[in-house]
């Protein structure tokens, strides 16, 4: 809040940097930013053609699903926001009571397995694959109403076998952590 | 079938401990294992008061789920066959399409998991038991209608941690293996 305000201009170039590094910056953090009000980004927002947030995050969000070869949008468990087919994805996940144990309200350790198992098998460049091994590790309990993000980064590949590590994080606080070791079947006959 | 048909009386008291220790068993299968018809079976059922597997399975699983501490019966993933808390536990899954890989009707890894996850935490001795740590290996892929038996047994307890191994098998070949490390929250605050 300390730092003074950019020219108009200025902080028009900035904006749509720093939009494109991560579109999900919502108008506060921009206006906290670039030490602003927030309806003068919502101002510079409707000059320079951007959409708020909630359009950004559906825009990225189809753009990455395109991108997908190994499964169908349907069975992407959460919302993915950005993906490298071979390299790496990024998704969120805004969990709800259903996901939740009924007594504790904390998420059940499944939902958050499909989410990181869902980001692995989509960032894999191939038309199917499947997980061989995982080897996981849940970190802090998840509560029902928590908003997860998942990073998944393919470490090796390796003719048709693949390493994929992905974190999910809870507010910058790491929630669970895996590795999988994955399959493509491109040249292995269906049974 | 080359096996001579025992006599009725010895017949009916075999049946009772086959029933018992293996209560899926279908008239079909009784009716091989003691060369006998179907019929037979059927009519030997009637005058034990042995209902049809179908409300076998029914009994056993009503049985089963009021043991369990751990996990309300809508948050179990499967049917609950058996269970004796802190040693081992049985259950069974009838797999389908909606379970499936649009492509390949492969069943999707995390409905295997869940499967097995329920069955890991259903067998712990304690209202509040969360997975830590899992090491799993999918070890041969299982295609959509393929019915699934987990078993999980309780290898060690110490204090609040557990180690439990669940194997899944399809029809005796062994489909999927896990090692869950838990932790029951019986003396953990929530957050």
């Amino acid at each position: 809040m300390s730092r003074p305000s950019l020219h108009k201009k200025e902080r028009h170039k900035t904006l749509i940097e720093k939009i494109k590094q991560d579109p999900f910056l919502t108008d506060e953090e921009l206006a906290e930013k670039f030490s602003v009000s927030i309806p003068t980004i919502r101002l510079d927002r409707l000059e320079l053609g951007i959409p708020e947030l909630r359009e950004r995050v559906k825009n990225v969000a189809e753009e990455s699903y395109g991108k997908v070869k190994s499964l169908q949008v349907k069975d992407f468990f959460g919302e993915l926001l950005d993906i490298t087919l071979g390299k790496y994805g990024i998704s969120i996940l805004q969990t709800d009571d259903s996901m939740a144990f009924e007594k504790t309200k904390i998420i059940r350790g499944h939902f958050i397995y499909s989410m990181a198992e869902s980001l692995a098998i989509a960032v894999i460049d191939a038309h199917v694959a499947l997980v061989g091994v995982a080897n996981i590790k849940y970190k802090m309990p998840v509560y029902s109403g928590n908003k997860l993000v998942a990073k998944a980064e393919v470490k090796r590949q390796k003719s048709n076998n693949y390493i994929v590590w992905v974190k999910i994080t809870e507010k910058q606080v790491e929630v669970f952590r895996g590795k999988f070791i994955l399959v493509s079947l491109e040249k292995v006959d269906k049974k």
